[in-house]
C-alpha cells in the first residue's frame, strides 16, 4: 500500500530521523582509548531522564523484560518475598517471571483499569512487621489498560509503614514520557527500555538503580551472568561494558537523550499531558470510554473499550489492512474489548489528528454508531488553544 | 519543537523512506563496466512512467527548471516563435525564460484558475498558415493554481490545425501521478523532475523526447553544452554520461521506479484522484473555493481561496510555526489569497486527514469561520467508502 | 583524523553497507499480521547457515554471552556436570559463567595456543561411566588466540564413548565465515552473535538447538525467563516473538542472509580461509608467529606473538592513534604479549593488504625488526596466485 | 564479489559517513521561515574553503561542467576572446564548451603533463595591447594527467601584463583538497564540484565569483536562465533559491564543511599532499613514470604511465574485475597509457597503502616487472616517518 504506515501502537514508537541517521554509522572498537569518551557521558546524561543524582544507569543490550529480571536477580535472593498490584498484562507477568524466578510472590489482583491502590499497599506494609516483603514491584505505566500508578504515593505508603523493602518500578512505559523522579520518589530499581519515550527500537533495557539497590547486589546469591549488574559496574567505571555493547543503540540514545534534554524533560512531560488529553477528549467525543478509571489515565497510551457488540480486534485490522495505520491491541482479557492508541515519544498535534482520523474511519467502517469528524473535532479545540 | 514535520507543500515531496535508504550507499566510478548495468534499466523504465515506446528518456542532474530549457534549446533556433498560455506562475516563468533565452514568444494570458483554452489554441494554430509557431508550450499541472490542463486536448487542436508545431508539456507536477501518455498524446518533449511525483530530492531533471523532437536537435544551431541532449545521446547509448552523474539520484531512482511500477501506474494516478477528491470535500466541507475553476481541478496539488477579508500567508504561517505542518503559500498575485495543499507523491488517507485537520487548526486560529471537525469529516466519508 | 576508521578487530565487524541501508528504517508494529512474512523466513533461512534441517533457530535481543546462558539454564538442571577445555579468555569466560550459574564444572587447562585435545577428551568421555557428564562444552573459535578446534572430532570423540552428553559451540566467532555443520556434527546447541560472520553490529543472540536439546529444555528446572526458550517456541510457531524484538537487527538480518546464500556458504569459508592464508603469509614473512599452534590456525582472526622485548599494546595503541587502524589487543595472560588481526566478515584482498601494511607501520615505528613491505609481498603474492 | 569495493578514482571520492547520514533526511518546505537559518551559514562558510572574504559563493543544483558554462554565459559576451592552455582531457573540453557556446577561444596547446607555461602567457597577454582577451581560462589540476598549475603565477602574469581579463579558474578537482586563495590569487570565477574535495556525491556545482565578475553579470548579454547566477543573487540574499535546491546536497555540504573546516585547510592540503607524496614514492618504487613533468604533480591525482608493451586497461579492468579495486583510466590520448590513482577526499596513510598493494596485484598480473611489495615499502616509509 502506498504511503507510510502511521504507527500508533505504545511502542516501538516513531524513531525520529535524526536518531535513525545517528544509528547509522560504521562499527567501531568497543574496546579502543576512545570508547569511554562516548559511553561514560550516554550513561551521565541518562540521569537526568531519570532525573537522579545519586542513582546510577545502566545500559543492557536487551529488551525491558531483561530490565525486570536484571532488577529482581541482582538484589533478591532466592525465595525472597515480593509483592505486586496485578491489573494488566503487563503487571501480570513481571508477577510471573517473578514466580518462574524462584521468588515468593505476593500478587494482589486488582481491576484492570485501576493502578496501585495506595491505602490497602499502605495497610499490607505495615502489617509486615517483620518485613519478610523484600521488594515492592510497581507497575508505573500498565501499557495494556493505559493506566498510570502514583509512585510518589508508593514511597509515600512504604515509608509510611516505615518499611525496608525496595521499591522496583516497571518504567518501560513511562520514563522519558511521563514525570518520573528517581530521587526524589526513592525508587530503588527503574527499569525502562529503548523503544518507548526513548524513541530507540527495542534492544536496549535502561535501568537505574539506587545506591541502597547497589548494596543488595553484594549480598545477593541469585546466580546471573548476562545479566549480572556487578559486571556492569566493574567495566562501566571505566567507560567500557563487560561484553559487546549493541553500538547502534548507543549512537542513537546519544541523538535521543540531546533532542530530551534540548526540549526539557518538563516540557517532554507537559507535550504527552496535552497529546493525551486531546486523544480523551476525542474518545469522549465519539460517545466512548476509556478502560482506565478515573484518576488512573495514562499520557503514553490510552486503552478504548468499544461497545459490548462489538469486536475491537475488527477495528484494529480494518485500520491496518485498509487504511495502515497501526494501533494497539488489547491483551490477554481484554482482548477484542479495547483498542490502544499509543501517544508516546515523537508525536506531535497534527500526528494525533491523523490517527483519530483515521480510527474514525475503521470504526465508521466497523459499524460504530459514531459522528464522522466529532472526534477530529473536539481535539482540535483541545489542541489549537493549548498550543503555544 | 518536538515530533516530525508534516509537509505538504507539491514539492518537494516526501520521499518514501525505502528511497531514502536506497540513495545511502557509497559512491562507485560511473565509468566502470558494471555502471551501464545500473543505468540501461533506469532510462528503459522510465519510459513506463512517461508512458512511450518510441521517445527516448533522459536524466540531468539538474532540476525541472533545467527540463524547460533544454527542451528549448535543444530542437529550437535562436529567434523561433513559441506559444504559451499563461495562467499561473509556473507557465510565467516558463514563458519569461523563452523570452529571456531569445525566442519569439506569444503569450496568451489565462485567467489564473483556467488551463489551456483548447478552442482557442486551435483557432490560433489554423491562423497561422505559415506555420511560423515552431513549438507550444503546455503547462500541463499549473503547480501555483492547482490546475490541470488538457493535453490530448492540446494534441488534437494541433492534429485539427495540422500544424507541425513541436508539442511541449512541463510535467513537473503531474508526471508519475497525473494521467500522462507521451505516445498516445503525441508529446514531443515532456519535463519532469525528481521531487514530485518521482518522490525523490530534486536533483533530477528526468525527460521523454519522442523522435521528431530529438530530430530537430540536429538542426538547432542554439549554443549548448552543459543541457546538450546530443551528448548525453551520445554518452546514454553505451550506459554512460557525458559528465559524472547525481548517483543518489539514481540509486533512489531505481527504488521509486520499482515503488510506483509495484503499484502500477494506473493504480497511482487513481490514489492522487482519491487523495485530491478528499481534498476537495474537505474544502467544500469548509466553505472554501478552489482556485481551480470546475473542470480543471489538479490530482496533486489543491489551492484553496481564503475569503478576501483573510490573509492566507497567516495560515501558512500558524500551521508551520504551531503545528509544524508545511502549507504551499500563494505565489506572485496569489500570494495571501490562497494556500496550497500538495496531495502528491508518498500519501495516503490517513497522511492527508492529518493535514486537513491540522489546516482547520490554522484556519480556526486566524478567525476563519469554519466548523472544526468538518472538513475532515466530509473527507473521511469520502475516503472510507471508496477504500478497497 | 581524517579518512576512514579501519576495522580489524575480530568483531563487530564491518557492517556492508546495504545491512547498514536496511537497518535504517522506521518502526512497525511487532504483533501485526504482517509481521510473521519477515520473521518466519528469518529463522528458516538461518538455518542454512547453521547447516541445519532438523534444529531449530532462534534470535534473542542480546549478544553471545547471553546465548552461552541460554544453552545451559534451558538444558540442564542446577548442579549438573560439564566440561570445558579451557585454553583462551572465551573459553575461560564460558566455564567462569558456568560456575556461576551453579553447575558443577569439569574445567581442563589447555595451553593457550591449541584447542580441544580430542584423544584426552575421548579418554575422559569414556571414563565417565554413569554418564555425569550432562554437557560438552566446546569452543569452535576460541577468539583469544586464534585458534579453531575440531568440532567434528568432538563428535567422534562422543560416539566412541558413547556418551549422551549434550554437545553445546560456542559458535560466536566461527559460524556463518567457518565450516560449520549442526546436523553433520550432531551439535545440540550452537551459539553465535549477530557482529561477527552475520555481518551485523552485536544485539543480536543467533542459536540453533537439536531436537533432543529442545526436548532438554522440558525437564529443566534451572529459573529462566528473559531467556527462556520456551516462550519463544511458543510464539516463533506462530511467527512472533514473546517481547519486543530488535528490528533493525532483523532487518539487517534478512540483507545480511541474503548476501551470504547468495555467495554461499562453501564460498564463504573458502575466503576466509584464503584471507586468514594471505595473514598467515604476512606474518611468517615478518619472521613473526601465531599465537596458534600448527593445526589450530583460526580463518577468522590471527593472534600475532610479539618478540619478548616488545609490548604488543604499543603497536595496537600506534595503530590505532597514528593510523586509525584497530586491531585487537591481547586478552587476560595474553595482554601485552600478542595482537590480533580479525579478518571476519566482509572482508576481501585490498581491505587486508591495506591492514598489513599498516601494521607494519606500526610495528615499525616500535622498533621491531621486520622489513618494511615483506608482510605485503607475501600476501600479494598468495592472494593474486588465488584470486580467481 | 565480497567485501567492500574501494573507490580510488579522482571522483566521485569516498563520501564520510557522517555526511551520508546528514543527507539521509526528510525532504522541507524550501521556501519555510527557517530555511534561510540553513541556507546562508552554507554560502558563508564555503567562502573558508575558497579563501574568500570579498568574493561570493554559489550552489547551483547541477555539476561542475555546469559550472564552467556558468563563468563564461554570466560574464562574458557571445563572441568575446578568451584564452585557454589545453594539456588534458578536462581544459580540452573546457577550451571545446567555450567554442560550442560562441565564444573566440584561443586555444594554445601545451604537452600532457605540463600545466600552464606562465611566460608564454605573460607574453601573450602583453602582446593583447588592446584587451581583446576578456578572459584567462586556466586549469588549477588536471585531472586526466595529474597535473597542477601555478595560479598564483597566472595572476602575476597577468598583472605584469597589467591585463584586465577575468581569470576563470577550473578548480573541480582541487578546491578543498589543493591549496587555493580566491582573494591573494586574484581569481575572478572559481568552479569547483560537490564530488571530489567536498566528499559529497556530484549534484552540486559549487562557484565562488569576485565583485569584478559579478559586476560583469549586469553587463552580458549572454542567453541564460538555470545557470543565471543574477536569479541566484536575487534569491540567495534573503537566504533562498530561484528554483528547488537539491536539498540533500545541502544538508551533506554541511557536515562536509564542519569537517574540512575542523581539520582546518592548511591541513587539509598537508594532509592531501602526504598521501600523494607516497603515491609517488610507491610508483617510483615500482620504476614508473608519472604522467606530470616534475614540478606540476598534482597532489589530488596521480596519472601513472605504464611501459610501452603494456596497456594500463588491462590493469584498470584486472584491479576492478579480480580486486573490487577502482583506478581512474587514462582519457583520450591517455587511453591505455596511464592509470590513474586519486588520492582526493576522505582518505588517510592505511587507505592509500591498501591501494598500492592492489595495484602492484593488478600490475603483476598484468606481467609488469615490478618488485612485490616495493610500492607499498617505501610509502611505509615515508608514511610513517611523516605522520604525526
Amino acid at each position: 500500500m502506498a504511503g507510510r504506515n502511521h504507527l500508533y501502537i505504545p511502542g516501538p514508537t516513531n524513531v525520529p530521523h535524526e536518531v535513525l541517521s545517528a544509528m547509522h554509522a560504521p562499527m567501531e572498537d568497543h574496546r579502543s582509548p576512545k570508547f569511554p569518551a562516548i559511553f561514560k557521558p550516554l550513561l551521565e546524561d541518562m540521569k537526568k531522564v531519570f532525573r537522579t543524582e545519586k542513582g546510577q544507569c545502566f545500559i543492557f543490550p536487551a529488551t525491558g523484560t531483561a530490565g525486570w529480571e536484571i532488577a529482581l536477580t541482582n538484589t533478591l535472593n532466592p525465595g525472597d518475598k515480593v509483592i505486586i498490584y496485578r491489573f494488566g498484562q503487563f503487571s501480570h507477568l513481571w508477577a510471573e517471571m517473578a514466580k518462574r524466578l524462584g521468588f515468593d510472590v505476593e500478587i494482589h489482583q486488582e481491576t484492570w483499569g485501576k493502578g496501585i491502590p495506595l491505602d490497602k499497599l499502605e495497610a499490607r506494609l505495615k502489617e509486615d512487621k517483620n518485613h519478610e516483603i523484600k521488594a515492592v514491584l510497581a507497575t508505573h505505566n500498565e501499557t495494556a489498560t493505559g493506566v498510570t500508578s502514583d509512585i510518589a504515593g508508593v514511597r509515600k505508603a512504604l515509608d509510611a509503614a516505615g518499611h525496608p523493602a525496595l521499591l522496583f518500578v516497571d518504567g518501560v512505559s513511562s520514563i522519558a514520557s511521563l514525570d518520573f523522579r528517581m530521587d526524589e520518589w526513592g525508587v530503588d530499581g527503574a527499569i525502562s527500555g529503548s523503544q518507548k519515550g526513548f524513541m530507540l527500537p527495542a534492544g536496549g533495557a535502561f535501568l537505574c538503580f539506587s545506591q541502597k539497590a547497589l548494596k543488595a547486589t553484594e549480598t545477593s546469591q541469585y546466580p546471573r551472568c548476562f545479566l549480572d549488574l556487578r559486571d556492569q559496574m566493574n567495566q562501566n567505571k571505566d567507560g567500557y561494558t563487560p561484553y559487546t555493547p549493541a553500538l547502534p543503540i548507543l549512537y542513537g540514545l546519544r541523538k535521543a537523550l540531546d533532542l530530551l534534554l534540548e526540549e526539557g524533560m518538563d516540557n517532554v512531560y507537559a507535550r504527552h499531558h496535552r497529546l493525551a488529553e486531546g486523544t480523551r477528549r476525542a474518545i469522549a467525543a465519539w460517545g466512548m470510554k476509556l478502560c482506565a478509571h478515573p484518576g488512573f489515565e495514562s499520557n503514553t497510551v490510552s486503552a478504548v473499550v468499544v461497545p459490548e457488540d462489538k469486536d475491537a480486534r475488527e477495528v484494529i485490522s480494518t485500520a491496518f489492512n485498509k487504511y495502515n495505520l497501526s494501533l494497539g491491541a488489547g491483551l490477554s482479557e481484554l482482548s477484542g474489548k479495547v483498542f490502544r492508541i499509543g501517544h508516546v515519544g515523537d508525536m506531535n498535534d497534527v500526528s494525533m489528528l491523523g490517527a483519530f482520523a483515521g480510527v474514525e474511519m475503521a470504526m465508521l467502517d466497523c459499524g460504530f454508531d459514531i459522528k464522522p469528524g466529532s472526534g477530529v473535532a473536539a481535539a482540535v479545540e483541545y489542541y489549537r488553544s493549548t498550543e503555544k
